[in-house]
């Protein structure tokens, strides 16, 4: 049978990125309490494309993802080792997006329940391997210039921090997402019984933050941290008095 | 050449809806202040296909939606006789999504500036012409529960109400979105100065409603209204201290 | 501490349904090869509300939610039975969401991947238990028209086939999949070696499907199969020449 | 009144863009056939922040979009002017995304219908000023690889090429789409007649692309076209046997 993607290429153009989008799939992630937690991600995988061929085999790309075992860092630069090899490439890349629970304790009754926090792996490896960290952590944020000048009541919301990391050294999932949560007004839980309801109400109330406050926050507890080298921070708010959301941006290396 | 769509069934199955759905087109609405408004709508359009024919001429759904001039009932049930005239069917559907501006001032500095509501119109005609229109209303919350137990401050947040009505007499898109927004614990605004949002912050502090609360107000009003005969509304709110919703729903006639 | 939800309210508006939407948990559901399988869920839960009480109290659907063992259709009337008694309602009202995989041979080379469905559970209680069960088949479908008209080739495009069925006796997700795929002019797989790309391809030329057919095909089934009392279909093809999808859309009860 | 966001911070983190987010706003802009065409936008809004200031005046950036007049190159750069004015910031970011519509005849009826075509234009302006416009074309494309090893047919589907591109000087988005367009297996119509529908499917069977190709075929037209100095291309095709996409993606210069 003719295998029309190997035929030469005439035009000369190297892609940067040919590939398979949007493929849903079991994985299992590393998780801080219970060794391992079964989720499913959306997942992008490409290789890069001489410019002398024609095509990319896109069932190569399926047939190195269904040998992953336990995602991690190990397990994602052997990922893109065998999407190298099988697609013949000098340079592959993989992201991961997928929900993932927290389990978490109310503040004052101490109710047990779980969070769904967004993350993502995306990494890159042509002779050197680079792999980015995501969580997009639920918070709670309220207004700092709402509270100063009302005379009760302060307008707040939810909102959305992603924090994006490079690391030196390897960090938990839960632990930048803690890193979100100590940064907002207060954090979020899935279940609120009444006590717990009046606690996170008077602790927002104490603790305004504008997105940039939250976002300045979480720089400096990942400066402090001593594990990140890089980081790409975005804070979210879907602002209650609009219908429209608040959003402040950073991008930054931790050079000391 | 051969039409296929037009030979015979055996199968004898009618079919209720087909047609076509996500067409996105252009269309001009009526509109309180300015008459007319432009804006674009994403349509959906159907006929009942009797049990014996094959298939429905889908382009003719656009030649019908093609000659349409300012949408309103009218000229709605006018496009549902062209597709039952076309597509030779006993039975025809439509549906635009449309977002529609309406131009508010803010309550302290009135500040003038347009506000996105969503819209929709769905209607059918068999020999009988039924028409619903849709808003979906963004406005403010505050948790009653929230306000009462704590010593200070209440959770807040952005929910949005979807009114759908049947009517006996006209009503503009704009009344619809007042009884929504009247009902809530603030409007909301795009654009909102320093007085103007410690007015909301106030405001929304003084009118605490939950999603029952709001859902029972709109009924109330549309029950003094006096203009419309069948009604569904659905309050879903962006709870901020969850990671999830919070939604009321209902619906119902009103026959006096 | 004050419990604002049980408070009396004047207004006398029962409301059909309060709760709360897009919570995302994990579940197991019942598989047909491996017994369970793991996945995640977006909920929406629900009971209605007398209308001398002002509110609902929404952290206890979440404590009836977190006692789910397998999700069946037994267990979901547990679960709708708790809801009931937690929130002291006379009826209950559940959905779920979620992904299922289902591992398929590919039809040549027999290579086995995963294939995504989307599911849902939809249940209410009052002093009846009601549930359907929903499944979003994606499928391959291939225009006849185009087919019978051109001199070679024929366009086709992905197609998703939601089947909603209220049954007799019980049917496996898988089983209502197949239906669907059945339908199609050929079903989906996650992978596609050369030889398995040729045969889809054929397979699905031989094979021309408009939505009308392939949606009369899927109702046709249902009645040969004796386990169905109640369905809904629809088909939406992500046609392939236009920039809008063409649907087909039917209600219906199987009474012998 | 307080002015809580020009209090000094302590933090001394700058933040590279503070703003809004999903901002709806009725928007006019420049038609090849028709001067101007009014469209409604997605606006995102932001100015950078020093690292000595507490946050910024978010409704000041839609009073600077309030003025806005019909939206070119130039109108852009003067909003960003604005934005930095009246912000006090030393650099502006503007992003709009709106849909577009595109009158077309098809190939043999010459029947005229529009296209709905999404675009955007991102802007930012420190001292200097840089635009990039994109386009987000629905096209069709046939597998090469499928029509050379099938006996019949070939699987094809719709895809969407995204073009974005920094100019040397001014093009019309009808240039844009047209490059995408060219490159594809075939366009896209609304609407098509059945012999429309015949040379559709014919001239895609003669003119098989893969995602590779499409994209490909773009660059080269980009290079031969002489405006564009830089230039990102993006194709992702809806695959019809997968419930994935595929997708392929570079972005260079262009020097000569």
């Amino acid at each position: 049978m003719i295998d029309v993607q190997s035929q030469k290429d005439q035009r000369g153009i190297s892609i940067q990125k040919v590939g398979i989008k949007d493929l849903n799939w079991p994985i299992v992630v590393m998780d801080r309490e219970n060794k391992t937690q079964t989720t499913i991600a959306k997942i992008i995988a490409a290789a890069e494309l001489k410019g002398d061929i024609r095509g990319t085999h896109m069932s190569r790309f399926i047939e190195a993802i269904d040998e992953l075992k336990v995602v991690g860092p190990k397990e994602i630069e052997k990922l893109l080792d065998r999407i190298k090899e099988k697609l013949n490439s000098e340079k592959a890349y993989i992201r991961f997006d997928f929900p993932y629970f927290i389990n978490k304790r109310t503040p004052v009754t101490a109710t047990l329940s779980p969070l769904k926090v967004d993350c993502y792996f995306e990494a890159e490896k042509d002779q050197k391997f680079d792999l980015k960290v995501g969580v997009i952590v639920p918070v709670h944020t309220l207004c700092p210039c709402s509270k100063e000048i009302s005379e009760y009541g302060a307008h707040n919301q939810r909102a959305y921090v992603t924090i994006e990391v490079r690391m030196k050294k390897f960090m938990w999932i839960e632990e930048l997402v803690e890193i979100a949560e100590a940064s907002a007004s207060c954090p979020l839980y899935s279940i609120l019984k009444r006590p717990d309801e009046k606690w996170v109400t008077e602790r927002a109330y104490q603790n305004p933050r504008f997105v940039e406050d939250l976002l300045r926050e979480v720089v400096l507890k990942m400066k402090e941290d001593g594990r990140i080298k890089w980081y790409k921070v975005f804070v979210e708010s879907i602002e209650s008095i609009h219908n429209h959301n608040a959003f402040a941006y950073i991008e930054g290396e931790i050079t000391k």
